[in-house]
């Protein structure tokens, strides 16, 4: 099984467990504005790692993206799969096109 | 090949195109800073729609974030499975062992 | 009468008048999200040039910020005089003392 | 003296600090990026509060951000003056027309 599934499967047990034992709990437990608060600040720290960090330091920092994005998707109930089905949906579609459809 | 390889190999060509046909293109000729902003933006984004939107504009905040990602690490030369790779690493170490371990 | 102290005025007048023609308007027409949105996103701006800007350019994020600020304050009927007074209160407290009070 | 010009004055006293007794100090130890990953990460925490705090919170949020922008500026060698000349100067310019002109 691929990183990310297991990783989403993981955090969806965590979030059963003790907040003392669990990260994943102890996110839950603060409730969903500090879980997007930790996605917004992810962020940012990825954006400051890209131009001023080492390349472990951004690694690490898009690893954190990737973990808080799962978490958050968990919280509101929605399966990776399905951002992954939007990407493949967009897919095709040239850039400067999909963006133009995404503005209003 | 799985959605995020592939589309890690559409970014990689597309930074060679014409900045005024794709949306990649048109990042890099912005410069670096540009393509960070743009990342630290789809976090923020990705947060408020945790908070207040619907499951399908968290879904799009969610690949505009994975996508603005994958473009942050090519330009920065490293490859998404590195990224896999942290992940891997850190996985099995507990959530609440394994911040401590990012803290200082 | 000082600058912020103008433009916070400025905002609640502008707030009820037509979005076509005023953009604090047109933030309130989309609602809070849309206005917390472009608070978070001038943050990330104003820290990319921090990074990588001229004085000009940052100079120019921080007065986005500041704006954006004001119009978030004024949504949520809160007055700037009460931030001041925030700034006062912590004043004297050593900035390391004055995070650890913050810190839970 | 007002509460923000007295405040930047505090800041730039502190900035000279030992860091492990001043907050400020302890920032510029640790160098401009972390500076600005600090600005950024108090931009999404107050876009959070704005959407799910209490207005004590955004208040405490939106001090954060005033004081982690004044330690930016600082840090930079910017006035704040200058900053409040810019918006001085986008004064009277409808926000609609003031926005067009910002963007490219």
């Amino acid at each position: 099984m691929d990183t990310l599934t297991r990783l989403e499967q993981t955090i969806a047990q965590r979030r059963q467990a003790d907040p003392s034992q669990s990260y994943v709990a102890s996110l839950h437990a603060k409730g969903l504005p500090q879980i997007a608060r930790k996605l917004g600040e992810e962020g940012v720290e990825a954006a400051v790692a890209a131009l001023s960090g080492s390349s472990e330091e951004l690694v690490g920092e898009a690893a954190d993206i990737l973990f808080h994005l799962l978490v958050t998707l968990n919280a509101r109930d929605i399966p990776f799969a399905a951002v992954l089905a939007e990407l493949d949906r967009r897919d095709g579609v040239s850039g400067i096109a999909e963006k133009a459809s995404r503005s209003q």
